[in-house]
């Protein structure tokens, strides 16, 4: 998506060859009006795919998720990250570990919310080793719930979470590729179509 | 505004005198349409006020912050929930403790993105002590940011939050009004408009 590797290359600031910081517009302050436009591309390119929900991992993924649900006129699921197990049987749990942050949590998800019936859209801002995606690939799994694809606003391709999502079989969008990256300096692959 | 109230009559579960769950439309599940349109009465409320940014504190306030934040034309920025200080004269902080959750963290906002310029409207979905949102105006009067309000979703009106915000002066616009609460059942206030 060219409006959004135009905005990576112009404020986002590579700190090193793994660290990419897009807090302008994306993490920390949000542009809606990005969000929106972003939203639309990911329902558009689900749109034949009878998406039921849109789930999302808190927090940075709220914001492309809720635009993407809207697009496809279905509610949107945020996964809680919770310190510690919950004992309850109404919610599922998966632990999740962000070796780019070096910290775990319980990602959870209420049964209610999602079921066999649905058809799920998986949108999250960043993709690298994929643990996030994974866990909620994992906690998708437990509902029984069928998975469409993820949409990924920023993939590191040269990190190894797409590869391993193509292995389980699951379609990933990402709307902003990196093939390389080191201090400065940002080099895009091919983004998905 | 009736369209949420009706929602909370019909989908909130009280819990107890002090615990009110919406899962099922604003925290866990959310509703994108009733975002969009609480988003746009926020906006529309603080269309005069020259609001440059609108803020919010990750992850509940994200969703209807971001609408908000689309009708008035500005960004978005999410306050962030640090779990220790950050040694870094880009950032302030503050520690905000929740009564309700008994938690406690360090609310982060990165300089660059709010300055002494701004107009700043804080968003979030629930008001009960009012802890978050004095942290949020206690990390905008650090950076001399002139705060032209506060809206909410869910004020419990039975906490002392909105009247310790009264007495700072500073406008709350809640959507719905929770006079009292008991198991299974929900009184209603008067709105703001």
């Amino acid at each position: 998506m060219k409006l959004l590797e135009d905005r990576i290359r112009n404020e986002g600031i590579a700190l090193s060859d793994q660290i990419l910081k897009v807090d302008g517009f994306i993490n920390h302050q949000v542009d809606p009006f990005l969000m929106k436009e972003i939203g639309d591309e990911i329902g558009r390119h689900f749109d034949e795919k009878n998406i039921t929900k849109v789930v999302t991992i808190e927090s940075s993924g709220i914001s492309p998720a809720l635009m993407a649900a809207m697009y496809l006129n279905v509610p949107m699921i945020i996964l809680k990250k919770q310190a510690s197990k919950v004992l309850n049987e109404d919610v599922c749990q998966t632990n999740v570990t962000s070796f780019t942050k070096g910290t775990s949590y319980e990602l959870t998800l209420s049964k209610k919310y999602v079921t066999k019936e649905d058809n799920v859209l998986i949108v999250d801002d960043f993709m690298a080793n994929g643990e996030a995606a994974f866990g909620a690939v994992r906690l998708l799994e437990m509902v029984d719930a069928k998975i469409q694809g993820v949409a990924i606003l920023i993939e590191k391709s040269f990190q190894p979470g797409r590869e391993r999502m193509d292995k389980l079989g699951i379609e990933v969008f990402s709307l902003a590729r990196i093939a390389k990256m080191e201090k400065g300096n940002i080099t895009f692959g091919k983004a998905d179509e």
